[in-house]
């Protein structure tokens, strides 16, 4: 399969929610007109995204909102279920334990990890802290495919690096630290402050 | 200025916090290709996104470390103070106004708004919870630059409207909802199943 461009996936998640939308309204058939129009893109742009996964739609009829729906969820995984262990029990890690986005999707939390014995043993939404100590034994049984980091900058890269050896696949790391793990791991970062100096940017060049 | 990809300007930040550490290890110059090789992309790349903004660097001697790291805070906006606005007093909205990275980029949290009042009158790291009502009156007083919204998908909308009303020009919104703004405001989502979807699809296709 081509290379797909992280943009062309995020209109992807887009595409989905929007169809989701028009399932619930019950509406049978969208053109790629009113799927562009929801998304504040062009109808090409739409049907390009589209073509890389085969031919959907029918020329002049256009797509059948459930087999777009269904294609969908295939192409971005969510046909099935992703193990998920949360490392750090901090406010972002607990807030995100406690996030129903996450198993509408078909994301299950399996466990959360902690190194501070004083969050140990609490629980969080149902799910007891387990010690950092732990995850690699854990894993064996868990099998987590995604870990999410939510860790202070210093713990970050060996945390990486145990999850890593334990056998997940793809890391979203909130730690303001940029990771190095092995190409076969996918990564994506969730930098706070490198968003707010995108919003920063947006404004200084909006004043010149 | 020409158009410029969110993803340059995020090779932007990335690049600044290189520099950075290179200042603090009293690194006085550096090569394209070191910059390159600490950001995973090539030397190329880096003298291109560089050269949107100007001519930097002399040949065969790199770029001055002092120069470059002032020239891209001036670049990013971060050579003066923002004013941010928090609205949502919730675990995310808490955490954001506690995140130190922020201070440290100037951005100055100038007030955390709840329409919760359980919440309001609390405070979160010496920032008083004010009413969501006093937003709009306080916001001559405060001149908020940028709102981030962590508040439920139902109220996002609503609530963007405010801000912007209020003179807001940018809003980093955590709310699970698409947000419709004007032309001249600047708008970034961070959007956790969106990330974690774009997990999902990398690992799907790792399998096939």
């Amino acid at each position: 399969m081509k290379r797909i461009a992280e943009s062309t996936v995020r209109r992807l998640s887009l595409y989905l929610r929007f169809l989701e939308d028009f399932e619930k309204r019950s509406i049978g058939t969208i053109s790629s007109d009113e799927l562009a129009a929801r998304g504040s893109t062009t109808s090409a742009q739409v049907r390009k995204d589209l073509s890389f996964f085969g031919s959907f739609g029918k020329r002049g009829l256009g797509y059948s909102v459930p087999e777009l729906l269904a294609r969908l969820r295939q192409i971005l995984g969510l046909d099935h279920e992703w193990h998920v262990v949360i490392v750090g029990a901090g406010k972002i890690g607990a807030a995100l334990a406690q996030y129903r986005g996450f198993s509408q999707r078909g994301f299950r939390i399996v466990a959360l990890y902690d190194s501070d014995p004083e969050k140990v043993g609490r629980t969080v939404d149902g799910l007891q802290i387990r010690p950092m100590s732990a995850l690699t034994a854990e894993s064996h049984h868990h099998r987590p495919d995604i870990a999410v980091l939510a860790v202070p900058a210093t713990a970050a890269q060996e945390v990486a690096d145990i999850v890593v050896a334990a056998g997940v696949r793809a890391i979203l790391n909130f730690a303001p630290q940029q990771l190095q793990v092995p190409d076969t791991v996918a990564l994506k970062e969730v930098n706070m402050a490198i968003e707010l100096e995108g919003l920063s940017f947006a404004l200084t060049n909006l004043r010149m």
